[in-house]
């Protein structure tokens, strides 16, 4: 019979590895309104049910800290952990949201940078769902946080740029305030997975 | 003889609850706004007037963290709620300092979501009242701070429609952009509010 | 000979002193901006080696938690006050290049509260970097943070008069969002000052 001290640590690496995998799904339904012809309604509500189901995941992840005698790393910085893979999943979903909500489709096409900012998220979004399980050994995880913190690198530059854009003359000052709130969302989100990395990196400090 | 083993640790709660109180007053002169021939420069300061009380209020608290040997809960906590609870104060100060210095009052009317958000605002306040007393036997939260997640769903839902409504060629831009600050106010409280009940949520689970 | 129990302690010291005197390198270079005919992309580019420097520093610092056994004040105390002065560099950085790439510096002049909040951060930025030292004997640190939170206000004050003017009617609204966005990041840097000054202040309650 295998013994284990800790339980139920396994519960808690799976439901960090299930809440990233969410953050995955939204980024694919982002990219999906790059398509020709998208249904962002469709979009925008898949979207929403991410969101609810990520909710789920955070409300099953407090309940077992309560329940549990020895979690794997401090009490703390799992509940922060997980208020932070929430926070970006918001930020995907209101990128979605707003997007259908101004109308901002039916423009001809949305500006590069945009679809740029949304690339940079997708790959953060893997990066973390690929390094959650790692967390049970505290291994390996180096790599992840700096590539996260260099994506968010990239995404910043984007998000200047495409500031650059919206602020040329392009577009009328309604569009443009319409599209700053996305871009706004797309770069929190951006920012969000740094906060996740940050905090990995923090527990991995204590914990070595 | 009444024996107390830690004789300051009424003072906290008593501090943490008229802080709470305040934000009551806050919101009740938010919602004097929409009363018909309001004196708005004169809400704006007694808003400025109560900020000042929040303020003494904790900077009390920090004094009494630092005099106190045996804190009721982490030293870190206490100045934590303290600080958020004057984050809340700050922002509805700012709603109604912005409304006077923009001229916003002058207009006919406010959209119907700002007082909707102000409506929020005002549960949030008095279940956040309500709650502080409870710190002191850690009972009955739960319901707390599940209704102050739920309200700043509402409110969160109620400030896109806010921004829907702003950015739908109704208003001029510079009009626009006054309003959004506003409204960008009203979420930061409707958040912070939150970030309270979290920080609450946060020491019950430490503390169970 | 002369011993010490915590053999690292002073390069911490140094790493927060560097990071701080960056800040008013970058705060410095700010002021320039107010010069006539002054090269506001070089001025830009020497905001961006600064800010390459801090990161440095940071990650220095981050390399000596993790190799320090005893480390001078809690790890993640370190950490944070760390990553906030990093913060900060990143908002002053943020000011020149926007400024730079909005074309701004273009206008005949910027709005006088614009100065006033580049005024502010200067002096926040010489008291920082003059109390960073003090955290050896956690000396003298007291007037460090409240004045430091009394700028902050200051600042408050002169970015709510930049709306103010920015709203008036005197700008054309694209030129109003270009400068909002700067104003947004000379007021959030402002605002990191403080956290900083607060995370001093946590660390001090916690080792008195």
């Amino acid at each position: 019979m295998k013994f284990s001290f800790r339980p139920n640590e396994g519960a808690f690496y799976e439901l960090f590895t299930r809440a990233a995998q969410n953050l995955v799904r939204g980024t694919e339904l982002l990219n999906e309104l790059a398509l020709p012809d998208v249904e962002v309604q469709s979009v925008s509500e898949r979207l929403t049910e991410v969101e609810h189901d990520s909710d789920k995941i955070t409300h099953e992840l407090y309940k077992k800290i309560n329940s549990t005698f020895v979690t794997p790393f401090d009490r703390e910085d799992i509940y922060r952990l997980g208020s932070l893979l929430d926070d970006v999943m918001d930020h995907l979903e209101a990128v979605g949201n707003l997007l259908y909500l101004y109308g901002l489709t039916k423009l001809p096409s949305l500006p590069r940078e945009m679809h740029e900012l949304v690339h940079v998220l997708d790959q953060q979004a893997k990066l973390t769902a690929e390094a959650m399980p790692r967390l049970k050994s505290m291994k390996d995880l180096e790599d992840y946080w700096i590539e996260i913190n260099r994506l968010e690198n990239d995404g910043d530059q984007a998000y200047r740029m495409l500031l650059v854009r919206l602020f040329s003359g392009e577009y009328d000052a309604l569009t443009v305030l319409k599209m700053k709130e996305v871009a706004d969302e797309l770069e929190a989100a951006c920012d969000s997975f740094e906060h996740v990395a940050n905090t990995v990196e923090t527990i991995a400090v204590k914990e070595s």
